[in-house]
């Protein structure tokens, strides 16, 4: 089977592979503080734009948020999310593990507006029984989104007006940021730090075997971020492999070449099944593409090809989801590309 | 310098140095539902004697304490351990953080007896108030102990019989399982497997990167373990990576055998420390050594050497934590062991 | 101002008023296990049909929803509600302050149906990537609802029948229980005794100083449920205050009658409203009637009479909640009534 | 029998059990915003001599603890308190459940002192490894404390100035104010109100049905705290029971009148058990006294009086607590003493 069902069926770009291996007998200190992890920080920082930024460094995703949210609200607050949003619904309840409410907002193709974000915070600050109801005290953005769709600069400057004009933080979730910034320009480090309060990079989905990248842009956020850490579970022991990661990541291009290598691949499968007929569930530019597919066809892909299963419908055809990676070799995008141009000639029988 | 303050300032051994890199580009599932996890639990199971043990792979040692004890206690249950356990000092208050009140014993050399636990038991449920106060629902050890010391076999039943009697869990921190074994033969995976509802395999500090492999009894615990592992953020994208390190620390005698190198260096230290005539902070068999040395000896040696700060004492005496561990050449011990025997003869000019 | 504007207004029955002062000076034991408690438990066991019935006394809904639902769930489990639920709208997410997701399923005039809640536990059980989401453990009804409707018996079993088919628990608020019971004669003690795993019994709304009363069914919930009561604050020294008001409520027909009395003076209020030509914004059995009135009627209403203000629409007209009461005085209403034809007569003047 | 085991076994003094009944069928709004909580809160910012302060009413003081708490802390801090103190042994787990660690310290006669809570914070603070481990956040008193002790003015002083030079709040449990104000006239309101970023005044155990007052000084911690008061269950819907009651106590000196009373007795029966020859367990000035008697004795007094077991030794006495309150008679008192001098001159066929 090709695996096109989620960005992190593989390990990790063979330049850390080979940083691990020619570290891996040298003695550091642990939990972060070793000088890998320090010239990393050093990176991003320079990568922002911003001296000041506090960055850590956690294993995976769901611990990011769940570490950033438990340190940035009291606990009568809760998390303004599109309904879609990750720690909404596919984190096992790990935001309210930490006593707080996602309160989610509908979602336009996996996005939320400012204006629905302004809606929210002023329907709250404005009800004169506010007190009875759980207050919003951080956006959680994701960049991409669940969707693969991408907050353009404007409507992030947009969101984190919202925020600012309530005392809300704004949040994002970078799980995926490279393959936006590879698919739009003007998504970057310095406007991720311009528009947020804490945000993170995402290594794991992007070139690392694991690992998050937080950056925290707001000082009272900074205060004692650690402590919470280490009570979360994320402060790992051998921290340097997390700096090492995100030293080869940042460094040099990499993070933005391999992310381009991924678009690049899903905008080649996104054409084909334009030219399949397929609809286009969601339009997404970034490496995660969703379509709409009659059963029969579906079914003659699933011989070779996994993809991640999103919605049935009645009339007969199925949403999926095919991702591409920084490690998807082109040469299978071309067998995929070639059996998705037979299904549409009817040339099933080769596949 | 040369570190011997902790037991994880390498990377990992070989094998899994090597495992990593030849399966990097092979395409899995995520989330520990891959073959490499599916093979290691069934070594473990096997090594244990229980085809019936659920194994779950974590990443550390703070995440799986409080994974494992969100997963099996009521809110009004609380955790029976030793004053100097891990889950009482050492995790920033990650077990109050999931709810559940720490009820700490006095201990003697980092462990507590049978016989305390059973009082503690039994003063719980035959008060008439013990309604107002936590209900001990669990009991926390650590084999071997934060301080090195060793439960004997019989130590182990007769706190896991006492456990029993009332109902209450048993639950075995093993971060230094490996040691633990090497010191003390009688202290085997089927001998935790009959004493406890759950353990957990150290990983980090055995020759791992990182991970920790959570060995689940009592079936009342295994039953939805996954959605809390995944709710406490212990759920690895990449969890093959765990996977492969544990087939190869478990497959054959590796983990057995380092942790026998990092014991037998230990010893070569505590002998050297011995013959200096420092005096025993703990008696430990396993790899970390306390001794309590008089500060301008310790002056001498923090030129070279690092170690842990364990207490200080107004008689112009330290006590510190030298570890080995599998990484540690034999090469270092020797020098380390030539300059304290020459502290000793008070040849220090030569350090 | 007359207040109709919530049913929590005055104080208690002079019933109740009596037996405190009588019992002012009584000495007896505390925390809920005096013979007032005792006695009023083996009322409400009574009266429900089940020995078996384990009783705790609170003294207000949102300390008992997150009582029961803190001893009822695991940390995976969250709460089916209505989106309209009291648990999900206005308890300032005591809920997830307990660590649970509240599940919100679209209302329909405050209810869910037994098929939206089987829907929403088969895809969750069904689904292969469950345990990355909140897993049902319990549903939670009103009854009456936020709004006044209420469930039929053959719903309330319905819904009970979804919850054991998946083992989700049943768990209904009777915050004003009463009112329902004296609007629909098929809503009884022994009938929620039958459908539901625990439900409480309202006195705070219907003739009480303060006070629930829940009545847990299922063994597995009366397990230490007194640990969890203390540990949430509701635990009152002086319990006998609890049991006293329900020995009050419950010893003879009281607790119907006066709910009957508040009914009626609903249907009286509702008549006038739909005399005066005003829509309802919900169609209401119970004491709490909602409207949609003209804003200039409303303006002329504000100056003698309280209400609650529910939404306010572009069209120039709000909907709002007025509520009846065992304490409404026959009198007041029919100065509402009064009032309300006038307005409806352009007699404004006279108000 | 005749019950001294505790302070709360009758109902309220009769000026609020007149004031309830007057006030019954006045129509208020809810959630302690009506008058009479406005009224009993002028009063105690006049008592305390503080306009500043914030006053908020809740109903118990296990609820008071944990709702003050969980507004303080951020999640990696913890309560330094007594290991006597109430958070610590009687409230089943409660602050633990809001996410926080009580950290305890030694007690001598249920105080600790300025000295153990300044090298608590210091060794906190100037520990390399601090994140690793619970920051004490807040320092918890009782006053007087669970044992009838009392911490003087300068006491209370020098403990406030060891949690300002470390920016850790000093928050009172004054459960049993009252007594302590009674004793030792150096406690008074404007002293805690200067010493305490919040303190509560106790009712339940001073006169009222139930009802603590919490003071809040710290402009930090009054910040959004009805919103955490509503979530942790405390917010009254008839607040009003609330403010009438503290209006009662407080608007003349009817608090300190019921409370020297109280200590009046206790010191009656003090004296009665040291010319019986019992020995003091506790030397406790306030309306608590704890003895050790000899079980013999005990026996006999058991068959007309109840107290509070406290510690049974070997050698054949037991340590008991004796409480007088507000309510207990002079009579009754009488009694006691008159049995107690029989004990001990043999005449006990008279008991």
């Amino acid at each position: 089977m090709i695996r096109f069902e989620c960005d992190y069926s593989e390990g990790c770009i063979d330049k850390i592979q080979n940083a691990l291996a020619e570290t891996n007998l040298d003695q550091t200190v642990g939990y972060g503080m070793d000088p890998h992890c320090e010239r990393a920080r050093d990176i991003i920082r320079r990568l922002c734009g911003r001296e000041d930024a506090e960055v850590q460094f956690l294993v995976g995703g769901t611990q990011a948020n769940m570490t950033l949210i438990a340190a940035a609200l009291r606990p009568h607050q809760g998390v303004l999310a599109a309904e879609t949003g990750h720690v909404n619904v596919h984190e096992s309840g790990a935001i309210e593990a930490t006593g707080h409410k996602v309160l989610a907002l509908p979602a336009n193709n996996g996005k939320i507006s400012a204006e629905q974000v302004g809606q929210a915070l002023h329907a709250h600050f404005s009800d004169p029984h506010s007190e009875h109801m759980v207050q919003p005290g951080l956006v959680y953005l994701s960049e991409p989104t669940e969707v693969g769709t991408i907050y353009t600069a404007d409507e992030l400057r947009a969101i984190s007006a919202a925020c600012r004009r309530y005392g809300a933080y704004l949040y994002i979730d970078g799980a995926r940021l490279g393959y936006a910034m590879a698919a739009c320009p003007e998504i970057t480090f310095p406007l991720l730090a311009e528009v947020a309060d804490a945000f993170y990079i995402g290594g794991t989905k992007v070139g690392a075997l694991f690992g998050e990248a937080m950056v925290i842009l707001n000082p009272v956020l900074k205060k004692d971020f650690r402590y919470i850490l280490k009570q979360r579970g994320g402060m790992l022991a051998k921290g340097r492999l997390l700096g090492i990661q995100f030293e080869c990541l940042l460094e040099d291009d990499t993070y933005l070449r391999i992310s381009r290598h991924a678009v690049s691949q899903a905008m080649r499968i996104r054409q084909a099944a334009l030219n399949a007929g397929w609809f286009l569930y969601v339009d997404s530019p970034t490496n995660q593409q969703f379509f709409t597919i009659p059963d029969d066809q579906l079914a003659i892909l699933s011989r070779r090809y996994t993809y991640d299963l999103w919605e049935h419908f009645e009339d007969g055809r199925t949403a999926v989801r095919f991702c591409a990676s920084w490690a998807t070799p082109a040469e299978r995008v071309d067998e995929l590309i070639r059996d998705i141009a037979q299904l549409s000639t009817h040339k099933e029988e080769n596949i």
